[in-house]
């Protein structure tokens, strides 16, 4: 099977060109100019852009959360981020009480085998840190290839002061990377107990209660406890300036907190929490939205280099049947979460390079370039020769308007709901097989059930 | 002609992949795994490393300066340029007083055109800030295609902060960059009175005299006239870990304050003026060497993105005849300038890559591909299809002991004397024709006089 | 002559206490509880604040000035101050171009002797920076009593780096403190260009064309010339947030950078620019009132101790026949200035004490202790045994409502028009002489004129 | 009873001046040049500073810590306090598990009625946080006049954020203060584990163990919870400059971050930890002494207003059976603490007022004016009418050479020894009477044991 994309304009992080590219198999073969190759299958994309696949490096499928679960499991979640030009996802896989690591790969490995259409990974989260589980980390990142470790600074899984500086320390021998949920927790405690003696429960008061101090504070001590280990360390869903100015500090020292926002953080407010008829409750998620100033902030820290990726924090729950489940009258037990995996990319690129925020090249290396290469995934993120075929053939011009209904995920809103898009997927490829294609109004999956693997990355290199 | 790299490791900014490099006439024509096509030349580069050719964005050829000439003229700077694997100059061409900018251009044109070996192009030195001269920056940007601009803050030619001002205003309208020499010139002026008074005139005394503090605050006040216009600006050879901290304080901002720094600068500190014998005229140039922690902060910002370049500040006076003419009795009137253009990228990799301080990607990214995009070499910074075929092939083991005689710059003495290089170019390319190789224990020029061409750049556009 | 005053709470910087406070002649001679001494005249004082007079460090009596000069001579300027509470000037003596700064001393000195009511100093301002007048700073320190010294960054008789360099080196010698008015005369210059281009003239533009940035950029380099120098400076009219900020980090860092503030600041925004019928010409003043955020900031720069002063700037202007004389239709040729030197105390207490931004302590710390030391008044500034008798009994409930017709300085205007007192003198004194009472609905001036003498200061001891 | 003490200089927070006190009972009843009065005692103090007593906000006497007890007791504690002309001591009261603090109060002033010989306070040190008693802090301090609380961010008896949080807002609403011990408890725990895993076990691994970091840290995160719940907070014995730099931070942004730090900070390094014969073990103390960075920044802190108070954290335990108890052979198990309550006033004259660090002024707002501020003594800490005459006349030309057999603390050695002090008390006064006087070669303790009494204390006023 061989593909050739014929005279569209290659984005790279660093520049544009334009170049045919010729695929065989999985991989990128060849790229030149006017290449005479023959190919099964032959796009004229002259006019479009030719990007690395997105990769989704923070996605919740299947996860058991707050007495249910996240919607979307490994088949219905990956064919919306197909559609939606996301060619790998690297999920969290959270360790059970008690559960031994590798067991816990093992486990959801088995969860997303067979299901998923397109490549994915996973994240271990560290939430039982027996000094047994420590001694796993080694051969999870050497052997079973997931060198990066998810830790919370909140919820009942958190992990103390002791624990992080621990898993630091010892990832770091390894090449492996934490990244953290940073909020701290007992600011978070005392504000829900205040609201709730003030009879405050309704979902604007789920933003109030985890205050940007909240965020900031929790920043701070975890970059010091990189500073004290001399490793690294990475911000999941940085939403507030108050955080991105910490991690400006750490990095102007030299030390390495690495950062991710997600695109409801670069493009939605807390006002959405004062939606009429309990609407706030679609946004309920942690961190919450944030105002103006942190947005406009991100998008900044976006384009300078502070924050590295653009990640979803996917974790769909419905409006009906699932968020109003037990929380209508207390913000406290809306499931935390909201769907986003299959816009990213069409919301980068209109929100950012459409807007002229960012450049094509710094979404490509945000969603694709970047990202590779902070999780070790070596065989995607470019357009280059002998990396895995994952190709999005993107129209910068094609409009789509968002709408729950065209959408693939397994959940009945979009916080984006009629906004209007500027550039869609044309043809998404994964390893050289077509999966994903505008069709008339909107995207249509054409890939193949189960035909995604288990990808193994390699140990942390430095930036 | 064609050429055609085999089995090489081409680096680029973002990484590194095994590929075939296939150039056919000026240009880079196909890239690929096991290219089968036919060419005049075959390189066998397993176990190399194919990089773009270096550029060097800061050069001092031909300039008359504190009553004598900088030593290489365009025949002599670009052989040595090659042989070093830089396939890029861009010169300063200072504007005489009461000349137009656009004449300026024209005659330094005239005095490389028919010696250059590599390709070039200028940025104008803006001198002389008449109202006309204002008016032409728009025709210089647009048409010929010198869209960069240097102004000094100190030396007879220096400009006001008035003049500052309209420049970044009368520049950002058209996507030009000015490129500033941060000193304070008054607190210069005060420091070489006292060590007058003293009677303290040796080299030492350079260095004391332009003390950090003297660019510490030339940079915080050109930055913020940046912040003010709403424009940007690039300082060029930062050398001070204070420079460097201001530099990051306006890009944690926001503020497009870009900066470069020099080889000496990361190599060499102000222990070198004590020298015996008056040997520290040697490295007399403006801004002094620093300490050994300034130079620490400059691998830092190099590594961690704060710092975009690495150019040399070729500017070569021999140590008999030059440099002694009139300075023996006073730091004052040595002529400033060191040569460095040859040994640009051989220490980037020893000193950088070898040790552990950047990776190889950034070093390409900071001799070569980020100076392209901040000077608008549309053509040049990569190994990449459809771009100019200005290749280094780059043997990472390769031995070399730096010694004066083995180079060629015109001028009888190198800092770096006896310093042990490891990683060396094996054959160096320039728009697809060979103009130095590896020549059994030095670098060999093997190309021709004149061929190089000027190069018209395009507008900033934005990191 | 003796005066007794009873019962009353005696404010200083640290704390208050009820005690008895004895004056004989010039001089207070004991304080006590329950004194049993007879006294020519007796103050009943319980109930009320005793409080050492204020020292306004920063007028300008009869001093010429944009074509015309400040209304107010030493007679009515210090009439008007010593019914505010005020009862010590030290007023701005410019020297004149070509003129010995202690000629201008003595100069000046005949002008205030015979006319002014209450005790009085000079800062020379240093216009003409001879090498000659760098000389005669030695003998103003130590001989004249004037051991400050101001300087402009901005005007004609400005100073340049090099020369506020030399200022700082001689006057740290002795013990001198140079004042400097901190804006960049060439980013004003700039906005005053585009102003003048785009057509708009009137008062709000004033405020627009010495924006923030200038006041800033001026803190920074004038605190870098500080550090260099190893001395120290003292901001006058400090503004704006930006200011203060840069303030804070160099004293963050050790290094003496002082600053006072103004009513003006503290009290009114930029809004008023905007009154109609070209009312904010009032308001014309160099630096320009700013915005709610830099008020704000300025009253926690003041309680926190980061400003040491409070004081007036006051240089009156009419607005029928001054103000308008050549500036209806270009804000530039406005005579700067306004009046204050009246309403220094009431304002501090009423928008500082009553509101709660500022303790009654730390009013009479920045309006008479703080700056009797920071200027070197020995005899002055704290009431304490062994000083001078400069005492204001404030009665802390007496309303007052502020209309120019009520107060006596000469000038048809008062910013603070209408605005409610809580707060007033009650009795003040003058080296144990009655100048000022409270009579009936306003101050009532007893004094005599041509009593108050020129002080001479002590060098500056640190703070 | 009456006491004049004639022609000695007053030295205050803010100056200096010569004149007469007259004491009467507990009180200061006059202050007057040349006071014509009658009293039972006359000191000549021509030449002498007549001071307010210093008073020591950091005392811990008579406390089970580590197995065993500080070894001075109320007598013994405050003997030695008055020899070196301390007048007042505020001792912790550390909360039993399950005790209330009220009876914590109850009980401790129990132990010190009867035996202290000038007069104290207590701040209760919350360790068991329950409901209840954050219910009793509003009758702690408007009943009990305590109105400041300790807490520890480690040790076994240590507070969670949320406590914390909790302390903050409910002292906050009734004035109260809360002090912190501020270091991150699980770094040290790690810290202390990787030494014991590397058999570093001597008293210099106690100074490793407890880096900067971790003061650092807690600082920035109590500090972080003052700026959630708009309290205030005040930092004990504050060691590095880091620290500090955090303090500065906080107060630059207006948050009231207040500190405290001790003579050993300001007079040893940690060089000590590595002196011969285990002898590193007397100055083992939490936080550990630090680098002369931090030292030299400490005293840049206290003069320019960063630092509020110097105290002593009193804690002895002799040298030979205490420290050597258990600790011989793991630093881990070393008794916390050493003596200084007799050498706070020398040590900061000689040190800080001597060698020109700070002036004598500054000396007495840091050791009595601004201490009685801060914790509420409203009767101490300024010689002023109305004061307890709580005196120290003070010769600043007295020599004493410190020797442990000389001073009067229940302990085998000083961290001082042989160190030359210039100024010593000439004679002490507590409420009017003589409780101290030079002798010869030393202080001679002249007062009456159980004559100190209880202060209740106010709340907090705000600086």
């Amino acid at each position: 099977m061989s593909v050739l994309i014929k005279g569209g304009l290659v984005v790279t992080s660093t520049g544009s060109y334009t170049a045919d590219v010729y695929v065989e198999g999985d991989k990128i073969k060849q790229i030149g100019t006017n290449l005479e190759v023959k190919a099964d299958e032959v796009v004229a994309a002259a006019g479009k852009y030719v990007l690395p696949g997105a990769i989704d490096p923070h996605t919740h499928l299947a996860m058991p959360f707050m007495g249910t679960y996240s919607q979307d499991d490994f088949e219905s979640g990956t064919i919306a981020a197909a559609c939606g030009g996301v060619t790998s996802v690297v999920d969290f896989d959270l360790q059970a009480k008690g559960e031994s690591l590798l067991e816990a790969i093992e486990r959801k490995k088995a969860i997303a085998l067979g299901k998923a259409v397109i490549d994915f990974s996973f994240h271990p989260a560290v939430t039982d840190p027996r000094p047994e589980v420590i001694d796993e980390l080694k051969k999870a990142i050497e052997e079973y290839g997931t060198p990066s470790f998810k830790v919370f600074m909140v919820y009942d899984f958190r992990v103390d002061d002791y624990t992080m500086i621990r898993l630091l320390e010892e990832t770091n021998k390894y090449g492996g990377l934490v990244q953290v949920h940073a909020e701290n927790v007992y600011m978070i405690q005392r504000m829900n107990e205040i609201f709730a003696e003030e009879g405050n429960l309704s979902p604007w008061y789920h933003a109030k209660s985890r205050a940007n101090i909240a965020e900031e504070e929790a920043i701070e001590r975890a970059g010091k406890m990189v500073e004290m280990t001399g490793s690294r360390i990475y911000i999941v869903h940085l939403s507030s300036l108050e955080g991105l100015r910490k991690v400006k500090k750490f990095r102007d020292r030299g030390i390495d907190v690495f950062a991710e926002t997600c695109p409801q953080y670069l493009t939605l407010t807390e006002e959405r929490y004062k939606e009429p008829d309990w609407n706030g409750a679609k946004y309920v998620m942690s961190p919450p939205l944030r105002s103006q100033n942190s947005l406009d902030e991100l998008w900044r820290g976006l384009r300078g280099g502070d924050l590295q990726t653009v990640a979803t924090d996917h974790c769909p729950f419905s409006f009906k049947g699932r968020k109003d489940m037990n929380g209508k009258d207390d913000y406290k037990v809306i499931p935390n979460g909201a769907p986003g995996i299959e816009t990213l990319l069409m919301l980068l690129h209109t929100e950012g390079v459409v807007r002229g925020r960012i450049t094509k090249e710094r979404m490509v290396d945000v969603l694709s370039t970047g990202t590779a290469r902070m999780f070790g995934l070596a065989e995607k993120g470019e357009v280059i020769v002998g990396k895995d075929a994952d190709i999005v053939v993107f129209d910068p011009e094609q409009k789509f308007t968002i709408t729950q209904s065209r959408l693939h995920m397994n959940v009945d809103y979009t916080p984006w709901e009629g906004w209007e898009m500027t550039g869609m997927p044309s043809v998404v490829y994964s390893r050289g097989k077509r999966v994903a294609e505008w069709s008339g109004d909107r995207m249509k999956f054409v890939g193949e059930i189960g035909r995604g693997k288990f990808v193994k990355r390699e140990p942390f290199e430095g930036f």
